[in-house]
């Protein structure tokens, strides 16, 4: 039996602040190769990757994905435990990275390994883990799914071990997940005098037009499996001293959480022609900067959807709601190599001073994970 | 004769940058003082400030104000001819204070020195010059009226000699100004992360509904001897650098220029009212520092005005606008002691680098004051 709370804690003793993930990823592979993995490191661009098959390439598979990268931990004098300790202290594992992620990693290792060892499936474990979640996430798990694209190896379903659950564990699996879409707005008008408002013209009126206009009304009411769009205004500036000028420029942020009403294309659409009305009435001119971090993804429920929630329930007691909210994983780009749900701990303590979490349920995640393995082989 | 040209070069000498102007009243009471103007510096805080009358206390008066103490030149390299030489160059004199407002204080001065001299009048003549008027106004021409107030002394009617034409002579005189208020709003939410909206409170969202509100109508469409008020957000600041997180706190400023429809009190009440508003939509607080640096204030037509306009266009040819534009003035302090309107030189060069003043125009500028007391006194 391999105990997943101590896997934890010795992968928050390797202080792998993104993209510093080598020697965690080393102890995955001490742990994974004796019982029969074939591991390879999938590197790039300096990015530490790990890639792990358990049987048969070309088999019937099932993937997990995750992290072993981890935020800085800020300033360690205001831990109550170090932050690379691992502490294991009132039932908790303490350290950064102890919710996020390294104990859902620890989870589905320990769970594989328990799996393949006990009772050895007519088909394949594939675990993919990276060292660039937490960063840019550019050659973490994308670099991973590249090269199995190129190789020739496939997962056919995946669970993304990152936290899922609100409060308790249980109560909820990610589905999908909505799209992002930030909008750097600059509006530039004529600078002139207060007293003379006709000589100038003042491009914080167009801006609060535009975005008075943006925030009256929701996007929609939302979708089948998804919750409202949202936009946000993030920031508004100007560093306008002076109350007698009107000024020249003036520049915002707008982010927008979207499900699949919309695309980042429709959405940058939308932007640029409620922008050209607003331009067409004040003469300010408006120019926007769009970046799409993410589309909205969903994976319907189905026979695979349906088998996870199913082991939950039986476990927990709960009927998990299943969710499309939160901010963006990895799942975003598993989405296009197979069907992929999100399942782990409670998301308590995320990136915060004295990340921890209880021991037991760490014990649980990786039952439920291995229980999980049993039906889809089953 | 008098000549204000020469008067104003030789002021211009004086290199009087607020409010260091006691050198340039001591050369003014050297003008007065033979012509038989008794001549009281009414200094106060440092700063020095001139009160010179003609004729018996008491007897039916009228009176000009205006300020010798002029803003920075800025560079001195930048000038084609020195800041503080007073050349005369090209039918120009050229100099910081040339038209802003050496040359209306000499135009005044020799009117009146002539005027007394060629053709003494029953009842006196009061001139009023300051040293700051350029700075924080407080202890100015403010000064020089509570002394009067406390001394017994008073002008009838007043003419404040400030740059009055927008481009050519006769055009404009004022006969009051909008006020002026300036408020700092501050909207303080809830931080949060953009992806869960609801356990956070944006702040901004409410200051662009707020200030969407306050600039989508005109405040009123203009009084009798008024333009419409005019409000101007001059800055709206975040700082927010974090397109992922809903900030905690946002801070606006908002001008308003305001004609007789209003009083500081009366706006103040209204943007309370729609902060009010806006706060039991949002739940976002907001908070309002409001400072009123003016109210309005109109010298109605009369005879006093018709005789300044008519001998304006008997010299110019040109009917004046009554107008009540632009930024603020002296005028806003002397109008609580008697009927003050503004007329003087084209105000083309104010507060510029190479400012100067056609040597022809302040000539004319003191035919024009000399006319006008004779008119009165007539
Ligand atoms: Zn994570
Ligand atoms: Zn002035």
């Amino acid at each position: 039996m391999t105990d997943p709370a101590l896997l934890t804690a010795r992968l928050i003793r390797c202080a792998s602040v993104t993209p510093e993930a080598g020697p965690a990823l080393d102890l995955l592979q001490e742990v994974l190769e004796p019982a029969g993995f074939d591991c390879r490191r999938v590197d790039r661009n300096g990015v530490p990757n790990l890639y792990a098959r358990w049987g048969a390439k070309g088999a019937r598979s099932f993937g997990f994905n995750g992290h072993v990268d981890v935020v800085p931990p800020g300033d360690p004098a205001s831990w109550t435990h170090p932050p690379f300790s691992g502490a294991l202290a009132d039932g908790m594992i303490w350290g950064r990275g102890a919710t996020d992620m390294k104990s859902g990693v620890a989870a589905f290792v320990a769970a594989a390994v328990d799996f393949v060892t006990e009772t050895p499936p007519d088909g394949a474990v594939i675990l993919t883990v990276t060292g660039d979640e937490e960063g840019p996430s550019r050659d973490g798990t994308r670099a991973i799914l590249d090269w199995m694209a190129q190789a020739g190896e496939r997962m056919d379903v995946c669970i993304v071990g990152e936290p899922s659950n609100p409060e308790v564990m249980g109560e909820m699996i990610k589905i999908g997940r909505r799209g992002s879409l930030t909008a750097q707005i600059t509006a530039t008008g004529r600078q002139g005098h207060a007293a003379y408002p006709h000589r100038a013209l003042n491009p914080l009126h167009a801006l609060v037009r535009l975005l008075g206009d943006l925030t009256a009304r929701p996007l929609d009411e939302g979708m089948a499996h998804f919750d409202p769009s949202g936009l946000q205004v993030t920031t508004i500036d100007c560093g306008n001293p002076a109350s007698n000028v009107i000024p020249e420029r003036a520049t915002a942020t707008v982010n927008i959480r979207f499900n699949d009403a919309h695309t980042g294309d429709s959405l940058t659409a939308m932007l640029r022609e409620r922008a050209a009305a607003v331009e067409a009435e004040t003469g300010v001119r408006i120019a926007l900067a769009v970046t799409v971090s993410g589309e909205s993804f969903v994976t319907e429920p189905g026979p695979f959807v349906d088998l996870v929630a199913g082991v939950v329930t039986e476990h927990t007691g709960r009927v998990p709601v299943l969710s499309t909210s939160g901010g963006t994983s990895d799942a975003r780009f598993v989405k296009d190599h197979c069907p992929v749900v999100e399942f782990g701990l409670v998301g308590a303590y995320m990136h915060q001073v004295d990340e921890r979490v209880p021991a037991l349920q760490v014990h649980q995640l990786k039952a439920i994970y291995q229980s999980i393995l049993q039906r889809y082989f089953a």
